[in-house]
């Protein structure tokens, strides 16, 4: 039996978006108040997937354990950060919402590949309105 | 990397499900109180999915102008109307939430095909209990 | 102990704001799309307050009793009906938001009061964004 | 058209996890509270998926059958039960999440294969932070 | 300036509602199936207000400290819990919403009657569609 | 028939929680992440309500022109902004949820003085575990 579980939480940022060969007003064409130099934030909605196939006891990976890893990879990393200056996270990439999606996914991958589960998808809401999914390739 | 980006937006309309080769109590047996003849109305959840390669700026679509093109091609053309007897938009077929979904796809299509980008997903939320998901074929 | 309870529920109605003594232009300039002739509708939700003492057995009124009498005063009067044309309901009133809750304080009041109870509060949500608060007077 | 109608209901139930090979810190560890020995509970949101071609009426099940066929085969056999203790339901096996969700698979499989439609994914939340995916293999 | 402030949490927990003075064909009549021998269970959302002057640094009980006091007093001591069985909590009340909710209030009163602060409301949510205020007498 | 109406907006901002009177670790101490140097920031849910007495039309206050007057007076000035530089918002004040909830009923009071309607009181979630509420005095 092949499960997918999905794991919520949530994490709350500044960024903004700036592409450095534009000007201020070409980035706020693209990207509205996004865009304005003095930082906005968001509540970010993380959504975490993993896949595998089912145990013998009923289960494909321990709960507590997907708790405290996402915890400790992702949430203690950029909760309450700055996106854009968190160059430890960002690897000095945009903080566009696909971006942050996509490092999440390389802050994960490693450790769900235990107990036959793999990462299968990052889902990141910005707003209630707008969210990316990535699923690693 | 392929990303999905899903846009979200809300309208307000009035509809009945009123199959004619159908009496009226054969159209209340399956659809229920949505066959009552007098109408009544749903606020509808739309959530436009689409996918693409990034682009070397680190998204795949400007969310302003996909925020734009959803608004102008959907919200405007149906918010606050009468599916039924929105012909322009539902072209006389039944408002379904199934054929509303497949409509908008159609009002939705060549418009995002721009930037490496494709329509993947319109999913249509009828009432908190129910949504329907459409892929274009 | 003085206690509030609080019960939910959902129904989904085609109305249109139509002040007769306005033009369709007037009535929109203030009601916008609400004031569409050909109708338009809403999925409403409703929290019905009441308020009592305790009574020994440690609840002010029982939750089936509650959900049973909302079902039957409210919802089967209202959900999949146009609240234009439900004279029966509406009484003739423009079907408002602010409206309707006060027609529903007036179906439910009577039936509240038993067991030390009375009904405190309706509130009605027209969309999510948007919702009315009445207290009886 | 292929068309995925999702259909949402809710339950509550009392469970907790024991594996019964381990002691009850060796569940702690893996489970947290889950592993608790006087029960616990949760309300649980069931999310049906079903997938069919479109027919000539504008859908592919009708919608009070879903709900009626839900209600029965789901809703009256474990809302307001003690799961593991509910063993023409869950079959002696232990109620995580993943089990839960492949019992319903197996209790609704049947009976959506009707109209050229066939069940496609139960989705079901065990807290608002964790929900699990079946798709029937 | 005078403020409230509500915090949000969670918990999980079994119960069963059992008047020992009816008969469980008595109990099931007032309250269904929250009232079945073998427990059922909840996910309840607890929101705490609190009130008081706002000070010269501009709030009114510092969000950390908040939510520890409320971690501290209630979550650990309910959470994963049978509510009929925690005596300690629930001082061998019938768990009704109501009463869980003047437990609540009962473990958390003293705490706050700091910095000019003291306990408004606490409001209890046991599913989505029920929820219950109290405000202390 | 006296009526509250409560208006739901939202606007994602940037801020941290800094008392200048205090080291960062003190301020860390009180208020966590918040106190972060960097900036981070918050999608914002605010809830305007007003209440007044019912007019012959059946309507306390038009919805657009409340609409417009909320999104002139506050989305417009503080959506996308970073509300520790927005002086012109926030007067120099600290933006604590208490405060910035306290600006916006200074920015709307007197607009609501019309139409024998007033201000009533103003939500504001900060995240979605926390909302402060302010009635102006």
């Amino acid at each position: 039996m092949l499960i997918y579980h999905t794991h919520t939480s949530y994490f709350s940022a500044a960024h903004k978006i700036e592409l450095t060969h534009l000007s201020l007003e070409e980035n706020q064409i693209l990207f509205g108040k996004c865009a304005n130099p003095n930082w906005h934030g968001h509540n970010y909605t993380l959504l975490v997937t993993i896949k595998g196939q089912i145990n013998a006891d009923g289960y494909i990976f321990p709960k507590r354990a997907l708790d405290q890893l996402i915890e400790e990879k992702i949430i203690q990393k950029i909760d309450g950060s700055n996106l854009n200056l968190n160059t430890a996270f960002m690897n000095n990439l945009m903080p566009s919402t696909e971006l942050i999606a996509a490092q999440i996914w390389q802050a994960l991958q490693q450790d769900i590949q235990i107990q036959n589960c793999e990462l299968h998808k990052i889902t990141l809401w910005e707003t209630k309105n707008n969210f990316i999914e990535y699923f690693g390739t």
